[in-house]
């Protein structure tokens, strides 16, 4: 029986990790829980699994017997074996830190982790053992297909769907709105990573975490389109040879897969493909002109120090403004590019200087749209020459 | 420095294994080459590769100073590490038991090998720990696929093109000549394998031999078309989770697998899949129906006994019979099947019981379409109400 603690329990990926958890009741066990500010769903979880520990931004009003202890110590805590990463944006990497150095079991479902702090987690992981495993639904085809092999391979092809306007013109793309943009054509997923998904900037993030999950040097990392987002992802080795994984596009799978590696279990709850009604599977190079996100973080990922942390906070909070109608969805683009030009970079940073980039990237990106998203006179600051 | 013995080295299959040995001279070696009638060839390679030892069904006239002995004794050698089983028909089947009970190292490309004699030699290679690897392009996807999985898969996907007229109606297939089945849309094979392509028997044999290679029942071995030939075949697992094996359509590729395996080897000489190409992948579930041979061959399979062994020998004389114009694209089936309809099989038979089985059912067979094509009383034999 292995035993589960889940960092971000109320969000998406937490609350499907739960559901794999209960069809599973032999095998895995909660024993701790962290939310954030979701804390009538947190009591409600808490009240179901009865984990020994929990935490949360603002501690619940309830009378529960576990303990209310910090994430970092649930994390590393000697009874937990496996530490589920699902929390958002930059909460992950003091916990992560924390499991690394504990020598777990880590399934990371967070990209800003790695993204912003890939250099020191895998560092501190191997130093102590712990092992990573990815719960992105493209970096787990990438590591199913990299079982067995004893060779580095050759070319990495992370698929992507392309969001709802990937064929959109660029006129097109200026009036977006954030209800249009939360409709993602395939998968259901928390806001922020929908958002990413339609500007192409959660690709790039994908980018920078497969580099460090693999190892893998940025320029054999290529992206394809393809819209049906059956085929998670692809390996080709020296041979020539490529092995992709498939599914139906499920989050449940990949949790499922890192709880139970390297073993897998039948889970009938998990939907099987159906060739009867998949009758085709396309395919399209990636136009990286198209969408400046993704070139900006493969950009910031290759730069390495800051910039990917940067990155990070300044889509958060050009989302954010996006979401709350205060910028166009062509917008984002331009906040994050203005803030990556206008940081000066540390390299090799320690997890206190990642943290304080993030600060200042956030509140650089939020002050470059101050003031209303119609004021001639604000707006004229994101008019960047591309 | 693996020393390879190629049985078989003048056919399609073992021509292309020694293109993959003369780009890799520092990783195998030939020691030893068996050809059928071809001895122009077979001598061409003897002097090209010199090989210790060799064989063919007429003792070539040179002098040269390598042994001359049969393909078992090459198969069961000292010096022999890996041995290629690449010949026609049941040729393979004794040299395939002796390098079994060596303990060889096999790289098995004839399917009769299995499906005649599946039984014997699974059970004598895991007595005498022989491993038996596939070189066939849809097992070794299957094989690679498999590799680093723990667990038992749920389904195996066997791809396949449909051969040139997987769209004709019964009336254009009975018409169809020798020349037209001999253009295989994508794969440049042997004759014998290419009609057999053309009526999906070679599909069918291949599901047996699936079935012997991987202990994995007939019920859960699946047939998708897919006429693209990229994906050279899928398993799905007991999670829900595919994977596929894909390149362009290129025997050298399971070949040099077999040869490297566990590792991968970088061959320039292999070719890429270009995505900037490949825009679609296409499946569509098999119709049983359509194409009798497929369903004669996986129903013998099931039977087993000396079912199988009938099934290849009839196949083989019916096409024969049809590239030599004496019968019609549409009697190959029928001829196959009234030969599966008269045969008394035998359980569990020796090799000797298949071996004689097979030289009934190839007399058999042959006596079915004696006489012209377009004689009416001979072609009345072949009406069989299906």
């Amino acid at each position: 029986m292995k035993k589960i603690a889940i960092l971000g329990s109320t969000g998406s990926i937490g609350r499907q990790s739960l559901d794999v958890i209960r069809a599973l009741p032999d095998e895995l066990k909660v024993v701790a829980l962290t939310g954030n500010k979701n804390l009538e769903l947190l009591e409600r979880q808490i009240s179901e699994f009865q984990p020994k520990m929990f935490c949360s931004s603002v501690k619940p009003d309830i009378s529960y017997g576990g303990e209310f202890v910090s994430a970092e110590e649930i994390a590393s805590h000697p009874e937990v074996d496996l530490v589920i990463v699902a929390t958002a944006g930059k909460a992950g990497l003091s916990p992560t830190l924390a499991a690394s150095q504990a020598g777990k079991t880590i399934a990371l479902a967070s990209k800003e982790v790695l993204v912003m702090a890939g250099e020191i987690i895998v560092r501190e992981a191997s130093l102590h053992q712990a092992q990573i495993m990815p719960i992105d639904s493209e970096h787990s085809a990438i590591w199913q297909c990299l079982q067995g092999e004893e060779n580095k391979p050759q070319r990495l092809f992370l698929t992507a769907s392309g969001g709802p306007f990937y064929h959109y013109s660029q006129s097109q793309l200026t009036e977006v709105t954030p209800e249009q943009a939360l409709q993602h054509p395939v998968w259901k997923m928390g806001k922020k990573v929908t958002i990413d998904s339609a500007t192409l900037m959660n690709k790039g993030l994908e980018v920078i975490e497969a580099h460090w999950l693999f190892s893998f040097p940025f320029d054999s990392i290529e992206i394809l389109m393809h819209p049906q987002s059956i085929v998670h992802s692809m390996v080709e080795f020296t041979d020539g040879s490529l092995k992709a994984q498939l599914s139906w596009p499920d989050m449940r799978l990949p949790i499922q897969y890192a709880l139970s590696y390297p073993q897998r279990w039948p889970n009938p709850e998990l939907p099987r493909l159906d060739w009867n009604k998949i009758r085709s599977l396309n395919f399209e190079p990636v136009d990286y002109n198209k969408f400046p996100c993704l070139k900006l973080a493969v950009e910031a990922g290759k730069s390495g120090g800051t910039y990917p942390a940067v990155l990070c906070a300044a889509d958060e909070a050009a989302v954010e403004l996006f979401l709350s109608h205060s910028i166009s969805f062509t917008d984002i683009a331009k906040i994050v590019q203005k803030t990556l030009e206008q940081h000066r970079t540390i390299g090799q940073p320690s997890l206190e200087e990642i943290l304080a980039a993030d600060d200042w990237a956030r509140e650089y990106a939020t002050s470059l749209s101050l003031g209303s998203y119609d004021d001639p006179e604000r707006r004229s600051n994101l008019e960047i020459e591309r």
